[in-house]
């Protein structure tokens, strides 16, 4: 009753993750040890085609075009890897996003995008990297953190204040890694994810043509006309919590299964492993279920639909089932991992079980999802629940 | 994001109880105060076709044939009364399972199925009531318990045990009412559903020919073996518990909108009230899709199978999905109940008010699913769950 | 670990109560199946001298001082008869809160006072019963539900709207029920403490002298001031559900210790099963021990203490520990309900059960409480919390 | 509503503690960064006198006595360090339990007891370390996990198999550090208490007089008689429970009241931030008073009772006092820390910061009470509340 992917780009993808997984938790293990960015395991995505699946196949790519199988393939990785998975989501959720723009570059392997959009402490509308005129383009200062992927993206997508002639506004812009004056540290000290190279990126002066820059809202204002391209961005990021659990529960039944044989471990007859078991099977079953029926509806409308086509209550619609998916998902992925740490005892609390690093990284997805981290997703369902009926 | 019907027959059912809704929520409220049977509401949806959903449509019926659209048939009709949707379920969830061999009766609309299965504290697989041979068939005696619709059933299915060449065995039967010596008692006196009619039916040496009992395994040996016909069953039962949910939403939902212009009622905005809400979008949104997922896994495999020809190890996995999908909705209701109580204050505390009815209702649930009310579901999930990765 | 009464008096008077249990569980069946007011155990308690507890010894009460084992004696209460607990808590909270007033009446068994404060959807500082002057006195009128009691009072405490000199106050005011004109109609219809005589008090033009009026703050203005009181009424109420939770667990043991020979009943082994019952244990562990907290500092302070006499940081830290003491029991006293239920299986379902009479009662204390129905609790939480430390 | 210690001599012990806390803070950030043990911590301790509580006030220590006082002790440490109060807790325990044999040792502050108990994967009654005997005593071979404080200590206290005449049975003996062919391994590799010295001790044919090894029962059987000296030594490990749980509200509360001021950050009149608030409120209330509750009760029974003088009865309701409260304040203690990391923001999974570390810390606890990481505490739970009764 896992996600599994439905298209047949899907299942190749999802299968070639499968086929990679012993190097992947290899890696995974190696790169929490030492704090290191997941270089080898990018690596092994993009030489695999990962990295290009939605890009055409006439241009290289797999052309997945499902944000069901999307999601599913980032729940597949973070199986391996929550770090990985993590970094490469936001590339793979925009490559899905604007495929036919930038589809060329990143069929033939030669784009990983990094979103180096967060600044510590502000809000998506009120950035403070700034694009000024220029003589002939704009000039780009700012610093961006949690920027995953970072040390080996090719492009950098940011959002920033851009200062045009009706005043400030957000404005987003793809700036190539070539371009001048882009500094990237590799200074991402996280409880989890740390293989994700979510450090900082820094641009300074950095010069892009007149047309790069895209408006997208009144810098200041929260834009509610975005919910679309929010979703499409966070879809994936769902996998990766689900990813986690799905990691967790099986280490757990693993471990049970391998203890079978002894009588002094732990026991599934007994009634607090065999609980423990039992209220795993009931999380896991919501969270796949509601992950699911979200995707399943979001492909429904998103799929074929142009950008920026859809109804603004349509977008709101798909944003509260987004929202509370992500509630949903979240919650069971975290009490997985702590119901497994409690099936595997005292050995799960080592710095080298697997556990213990699903326990850090699980942490992350509260802050990463939309709504988060003000704490404001109460709010925005409550709204959004009394909207809908009146 | 509610459950819908996704066939046409099922479109129109569920429009026709829609349609009925005031009717219906007005006899609930009446039947809860008198706890009185519904025999108005049944008569109701027997004139509306509702209780030949599942007969050909040649044959004066709707041709419903997808348990997804039989279970949210089941949810709309708990919307409005959990009573009728607890009397009428079984009767639904028979009818679709034995289209075939009664679907005439059925369509004609001169079949109402009564559930005459359950004894007080008994095992499925110990029944007491029995079937002796006599001189021309089987003269069967027996006490059954919560026989929901019985003051109107034509026909009563049970099961019991068979006195037969080799021993005891399990037998179910389909008795009508019209035979002989059999006694209905209307002595329903539950916490809730005061108007499922859930009395007692009485068999003293009532005679059934030789071919109307068959066999269904041994006795007192739990059967493995009929997990289908046990899903196919249960499923309606699990849309009780999601329209007692929605109801209870819907409750809130409906106050809160109402209360808005009173400055000194409860408001979205106060920290206990929005979190109960948002709390409730969370719980109706996994239950929702947890449903939609169990049922679409059900279609897939049963809808078009001959009954009794699915494999076991399938038998078990779609089981094990009942059994998970069973707690997480039911669980979801109780507490979506609970917190609709809350937001509606001392008021829903009032014998009259519709949460003070669904709060009693939605207990019952847990006590007609299978594996309860031994409360060993968990049991079975884990030995499930085990069994399925070794 | 059960709450027990550390006085003399007290360990007199819950003695008492046990002994008179087994009347007191038969008249509390009688009375929920009936609907009627449990005058025969109000009767009873009045008898054997309960309702004079805290009349002091010398005018033929107990001397009953300490909050904690007032506390405990609901609790007792309850255990036998919800209602009852509900319908004498607020008249041992006042006679312990006037003791020295009114103690003579109360000692001589004379009195029995019930709380006509509450007026449906109004708040306690709104309050629309009125007291105007007349010749020689004030003349009021009005109408106040949920009079527990009031079936058998032989006084009335109110508060109302008093058209003062200076404007409208709120004011109190003890009548005896011998004033002309006051109207006492049964007419309780809960859900559940169906036995508490919860009906109607009608005023219509009852005069009392001037002095009989005390002055409690400005009308339509929340009283901050009076916390001290507030928390002495409301801590028998928290007894309460602790009782009910009492009972609820003991009902659900004795079931299983019952069970014990029957191979085929629910036992305790199972997973499902045992891991109910254990948190059943943490659950009544935590009630138990924050109520017992909570009511020896409650003690700490108000035993000894003039009424009125306390600082306003002290009230609002008491109130601070009576709402959180009051929420974390009652969500306690919810949860072993429903998992006693899920022990004792379908039988718990009928009207006959004690459970299926406890899952009534219980839910009644969530609109009894302070901050409750606006479900504000929270709020009251978070703005103590943060003026603790600021 | 804090626990705080309640004797003369725990007030001045606290106080210390607190003095050193803002030394003990910055120590335990720098330990948990580098992995490294607690020795500047202890130290600091030692010469305040800390570790010397427990000893008679004439031999140099402070006389405490009380059990409460010692887990409000730990509780304090625990507040600035969990790696701290865990390094400590069983050498204040066993010096606790052992006053008046070791007392002068320790007094003098020549005395620091690590816990040498734990085999990996070995339940305590099946211990795997050997003591055979030799020409003039016994000789220890074994290697023991999890020794907290053994990098500084001056005395291992172990338990082992101890070849009998009578057979194999399980004895305790306390070895002091000069004894030749002890090796002290500092690989403690967790994914919290990095700072805690939990390392290996390696004895390789350890010397020790043939009076220095005390019966504890049968090797290979459970012991139950042994539940009293359990509670003393866990009792304080539940303070560390309550301190994480503390340290995490109180960084929560902290971070809420600097934000205040800035319009953009979380604030508390939010229903998600609100809520948050209001639910640690209520989790803190019952964690501190069921710590309460069970350490007066402790104290009660075995202040001032001889050792192992308890009947057996008294000390297995003890211990199910002990496991119940254990479960509750562990559980309050993770949902403190979850809750308060998600109203500080992402700025709390950054590794510096002092949530990400009690994230970490919080999870210690399941390991380490009795009767986990078996995880059956459900099972003893069950047995003792049936056994209670009948």
């Amino acid at each position: 009753m896992e996600m599994s992917p439905r298209s047949q780009a899907g299942k190749e993808l999802c299968g070639a993750v499968r086929r990679l997984s012993p190097q992947l938790v290899n890696n995974a293990a190696e790169n929490d040890r030492t704090g290191v960015f997941a270089a080898g395991s990018v690596k092994l995505l993009e030489s695999n085609g990962v990295l290009a699946s939605c890009a055409p196949v006439d241009q290289g790519g797999s052309g997945l075009d499902s944000l069901f199988d999307l999601t599913a393939l980032s729940a597949y990785l973070a199986q391996s890897d929550p770090s990985l998975a993590v970094a490469t989501y936001m590339h793979l959720a925009l490559s899905w996003y604007f495929a036919r723009t930038w589809s060329g570059l990143i069929g033939e392997r030669r784009m990983i995008v990094c979103s180096a959009v967060a600044e510590p402490g502000v809000y998506p509308w009120e950035l403070r990297t700034t694009a000024f005129r220029s003589a002939d383009g704009w000039a780009i200062n700012g610093r961006k953190v949690m920027a995953s992927i970072s040390p080996i993206a090719t492009h950098f997508y940011t959002r920033l204040r851009v200062e045009s002639d009706k005043g400030p506004i957000i404005g987003s812009v793809m700036i190539p890694r070539k371009t001048p004056s882009i500094e990237v540290i590799e200074n991402w000290e996280g409880l989890g994810l740390r293989g994700s190279g979510s450090g900082e990126v820094i641009f300074r002066n950095c010069h892009v043509p007149w047309d790069a820059v895209r408006p997208r809202g009144t810098w200041g204002v929260r834009d509610e006309g975005s919910f679309e391209g929010r979703v499409a961005a966070t879809a994936p990021l769902l996998g990766v919590s689900l990813g986690i659990a799905e990691a967790a529960r099986m280490t757990a039944l693993d471990y049970l299964i391998r203890q079978r044989a002894d009588p002094h471990g732990p026991q599934t007859t007994s009634i607090g492993v065999g609980n423990l078991l039992a209220e795993i099977e009931l999380r896991i079953a919501a969270a796949r279920a509601t992950l699911k029926i979200a995707l399943t509806d979001f492909d429904e409308h998103l799929r074929d639909s142009a950008p920026r086509s859809l109804s603004a209550t349509l977008g709101r619609t798909l944003m509260k089932e987004c929202v509370s998916a992500g509630m949903i998902v979240e919650r069971a992925a975290v009490e997985i991992v702590d119901m497994a740490m409690q099936i595997c005892g005292g050995a799960s609390f080592l710095w080298s079980h697997p556990l213990a690093r699903l326990a850090r990284d699980v942490k992350a997805i509260s802050f990463m999802r939309p709504y988060v981290p003000a704490n404001n997703w109460s709010e925005f369902l409550v709204k959004e629940t009394l909207g809908e009926i009146t």
